[in-house]
């Protein structure tokens, strides 16, 4: 990924990056896991569509969450936390102030 | 269905609902197939991602394809026996010349 945030270190920014690609690859898996259970309980059309209602929310909510550009980059990885998509402890390096505003906004 | 064709007797439409649920039947077990093959071999977010737009084609393909309320009603039934969703045997008992211009018509 080749954004730049400002006013984070060269270090903050790859133990960003790999906490994001790595929340990201969490949340493939689950969606994944959950689309085998999904396939395995067709029983008909009305199932296939639904679960095309359910992959195209999914999409949606996944594409929006992971904006690696996004402003509120905090807030991302805040809500990530939260989702258990990642752990505080995969962003260990970055500033205080930061974490300390991650931990703050996972709370809530 | 309560869809009511003109100029098919009531016999006629009784068959031509039945061949029509049981070609639907078939496509939606086609699919059905096709996804549980294609959600083994998910590896990543990309292969999600494709699935779901081959899920809306699908999805866009089979809702447009099967439309009984179509005024080319012969013509659906032709491109169904075409594809091999349907049997010409199961429209036996509909009049010989719709029988004759299905027929024709699923040749092309």
């Amino acid at each position: 990924m080749e954004t730049v945030l400002a006013g984070w270190t060269d270090e903050e920014q790859a133990i960003a990056k790999q906490a994001f690609d790595s929340a990201y690859g969490r949340a493939i898996a689950v969606l994944t896991e959950t689309l085998r259970e999904r396939v395995r309980t067709i029983h008909g059309a009305e199932d296939v569509w639904q679960l095309h209602d359910f992959l195209s929310i999914q999409r949606h909510s996944i594409e929006g969450h992971f904006d690696f550009r996004l402003d509120g980059i905090l807030f991302v990885f805040a809500s990530l936390v939260k989702d258990k998509l990642l752990e505080l402890d995969e962003l260990t390096g970055l500033d205080p102030e930061k974490l300390a505003k991650i931990t703050a906004m996972s709370r809530f």
